[in-house]
C-alpha cells in the first residue's frame, strides 16, 4: 500500500523483503530479499537511499545506529523506534513525561507478581517486553498460578515480563499522528478500533459518540508523544477508553497502521502519503475525512483459498465498497486484506463492510 | 497509475514495456522490454495471462488476431480497438450506426479537399488517419495551396488522409464509459477538456453549465458507441460542443484516458480500477463523483529538471492539492505528471489546480 503513494509522488521504492513472495516484492521492482537483522545486508539494501523507513518495527536498533553511523536517514531513528520495539522502554518513558497509561510494573518472579495484584486485584495482564504482535505475548492471568505457568518458560533466561492493571474499558481507541523532521504534525481524527482476541477486527473513523473534548485529548497525546520521542514518520497510538471517561495508552506503533487504512479511501491525505511525505520532510497533506463516517473491516483468512473468488458478488452488491487485497496467501487468521465502506449513515454504512468482508472471507452468515 | 489499481485488487500486472525506464516499467515488477510491433515478443510475453489489455491503441490487430487464435483474451479486441487506431475506419462505422460527427471525406489529392471545401467553406481541417496524437497528424488549412503543402509529403505513397469540416464549437467535452464483456457498462460524469495546441491542458469535471439534457446525450453516444463496437475496458469519446448546441464526435480511445484521470481522486471508482474490473468481467464500480467539482491540470515539461523541486512549496500552499508525478524524464512540451484539486467553489478549485501545476512545471507567473 506504500507502493500505491509513492507511485503518485514519483518517489522511487528500494524494498528489503524477508521473503521474494511477501505482498511488497510484488509490486516493488528494486527488491533485495534478505534479513533485516544482518547488519551487512541492511548496509547493501540502504546504500544511496535518501531516507530508510519501515512498515515494521522489529530492526534492531543497534544497526540503525551503524546505519546513521554510515550517513544513512533512519527516519523514524532508533531512539524513537526503541519505544515501539520494547513495552518496558515505552512505558518507562511515557510515565516521565506524564502521560496516562495503565498502572505497570515490570516482574521477573511470580511473587512480584502477586505483590502488584495485591494492590489492584486479579486478574492482571503480563506483556512480553519484546516481540509481542496481534494478541502474542499478551497474557490476562487470575492467579499466582496462572501467573507461574506464563513466566515458567521465561525463568531459564533473565528476561522481563511487563504486569499491568487489567483496564476496564469501555472501548478501545486510535489517535494517528504523522511527524516530520522538521516537526510539521497531521492528527488524523480519532477512530475507534474492535479488537477480537487481540486482532484488530474493525475501525470506525471517526470514533462514534467521541466528545470533541476526549477526541482533542486523544491527539494531544499522540502529538505529544511524536514530539517527545521525535518520532517521523507515522505514530499510532493505540487507546483505552475507560468507563469513567480516561484515556490510558495501551500501544505504540511507528509506521503505517492498520486503524490509519480507512485513509486510503477516505481521507484527502491517505497515512501511507503522509508517512512518506513525514519521512522525505515534504510538507504534511490534509488528514480531513471526506465522508462523515468510514469502517475498515479486515478480510482475515478463513476457509476460501482464492479471495478473487469472492469479488464478483461483492462488487455487483456494492457498486462503492473499497476492496484492498494484499496477494498473500490464505491462513486461518491472518490479515489478507480489508474494505471499507464510507457514507452519511453509520449503521449502513457498518453493515456494507461488514457484508463485504465476512463475503470475501468466505463467511456467508455475517 | 494502472498498477496502483491493480494492487488494491490483488490483481498481478505483467508488463510488455517499450523500453526499460518508462514509466510502467518503474513499478511492475514482471516487466519485458520488446517491441508491441513484433509477434513472437507478443506471443511471449502474453503466454499464460488471463487477459490482455493496453496502455495505448497502437498493437497491430493482425497480432491480436493471432494471439486471440492462440486462446488469448485480448481486451479490447481487435474489431473494437481498429476505431482508435483508424480514423477513417472510426468515420465510416460511426456515420453507419447514425453517431453525429463532423462532415468528412476520405481525400488522397488536393482537387478532393478544394472539392469538399466548396461545401462547406475554407478553412477545413485535413487529418493523417493513422498514428496522430497530441495535435500531431492534424492540420487546419485554409487554402488548395496550405493543403498541397500537407498532402505533398504523402505523395510518393498512396496513403489516405481524412479532410473534415473546421467545427466551431463552444468547447470540447469527454465522455468516459467502462464496459465489461457481459455487457455491463458505467458511465462517468461528461467533463470539459480544454485543449491548447492540441494538447490537452485542463480538465474540469462535471463539465460547468452542462444542461442534463445534453450530457445524457453525450453519455448516451458513448454508450452507444461502446456497445455497437463491443468495446471491453475504458472507452474515451471526445466531443465538440458546437455553438448552436449539439454534439460531434472527434475522436475515440481506448483505454484509460487524459480527461479520466480526475476520477483517481474524486470518483468512487478511479478509471484505472474500472479498466481493470471491466477487462476480467468483474461488477463494474460506482463512477459516482466525491466532489461537487474537481479541475484536473496536466503538468507539462517546461524549464523545470526535477519536478520533485517544486513539492516542498506546492504541498505547503495547499496541503489538500493531489499531485501525480509519472517518474518521467522532463523534456518541454511532455506530460509528466498531473495535479487534482476539488471542492465546492469551482473559481477557487481551478486556481488551486493551475497554481500548483504552474509551479511544478516551473512557471511562477500563473
Amino acid at each position: 500500500m506504500m507502493q500505491q503513494a509513492a507511485i503518485a509522488l514519483g518517489v522511487p521504492l528500494r524494498l528489503l523483503a524477508e521473503a521474494p513472495d511477501v505482498s511488497a516484492a510484488q509490486v516493488v521492482p528494486d527488491c533485495t530479499v534478505g534479513d533485516y537483522r544482518d547488519l551487512d545486508t541492511l548496509r547493501a539494501a540502504t546504500a544511496g537511499c535518501a531516507v530508510v523507513t519501515f512498515d515494521h518495527e522489529h530492526v534492531p536498533t543497534e544497526h540503525l545506529h551503524a546505519l546513521i553511523a554510515d550517513g544513512v536517514a533512519c527516519r523514524p531513528g532508533p531512539a524513537a523506534l526503541v519505544h515501539a520495539q520494547d513495552k518496558a522502554v515505552m512505558r518507562q518513558r511515557l510515565a516521565a513525561i506524564g502521560i496516562p497509561c495503565p498502572r505497570y510494573r515490570l516482574v521477573t518472579g511470580v511473587a512480584e507478581v502477586t505483590h502488584f495484584a495485591a494492590e489492584g486485584g486479579w486478574p492482571v495482564v503480563l506483556k512480553a517486553t519484546r516481540g509481542g504482535y496481534d494478541g502474542k505475548g499478551v497474557w490476562v492471568v487470575s492467579s499466582p498460578e496462572q501467573a507461574r505457568r506464563v513466566l515458567e518458560p521465561q525463568s531459564g533466561s533473565p528476561s522481563q515480563l511487563l504486569v499491568e492493571e487489567r483496564v476496564t474499558f469501555r472501548r478501545e481507541l486510535a489517535a494517528l499522528v504523522a511527524r516530520s523532521p522538521s516537526g510539521q504534525c497531521a492528527a488524523y481524527p480519532v477512530v475507534e478500533s474492535v479488537q477480537r482476541d487481540g486482532v484488530c477486527h474493525e475501525v470506525v473513523a471517526p470514533a462514534p459518540g467521541l466528545s470533541a473534548h476526549t477526541s482533542a485529548a486523544a491527539q494531544h497525546i499522540a502529538l505529544r508523544i511524536a514530539a517527545e520521542l521525535d518520532v517521523t514518520g507515522l505514530l499510532a497510538v493505540e487507546l483505552f477508553e475507560t468507563v469513567d471517561g480516561r484515556l490510558l495508552v495501551n500501544e505504540l506503533a511507528m509506521r503505517p497502521h492498520n486503524t490509519g487504512h480507512w485513509t486510503i479511501d477516505t481521507a484527502v491525505t491517505s497515512q501511507f502519503e503522509n508517512h512518506l511525505r513525514a519521512v522525505l520532510d515534504l510538507p504534511l497533506g490534509s488528514p480531513r475525512p471526506r465522508a462523515p463516517w468510514t469502517v475498515m473491516v479486515n478480510v482475515l483468512g478463513a476457509q476460501v483459498g482464492d479471495l478473487y473468488d469472492g469479488l464478483p458478488h461483492v462488487f455487483a452488491h456494492d457498486p462503492a465498497l473499497r476492496v484492498h487485497l494484499y496477494g498473500k496467501e490464505v491462513r486461518p487468521g491472518r490479515k489478507v486484506g480489508h474494505v471499507t465502506a464510507y457514507g452519511v449513515d453509520l449503521v449502513e454504512v457498518r453493515a456494507r463492510a461488514r457484508h463485504g468482508a465476512a463475503w470475501l472471507r468466505g463467511d456467508l452468515d455475517e
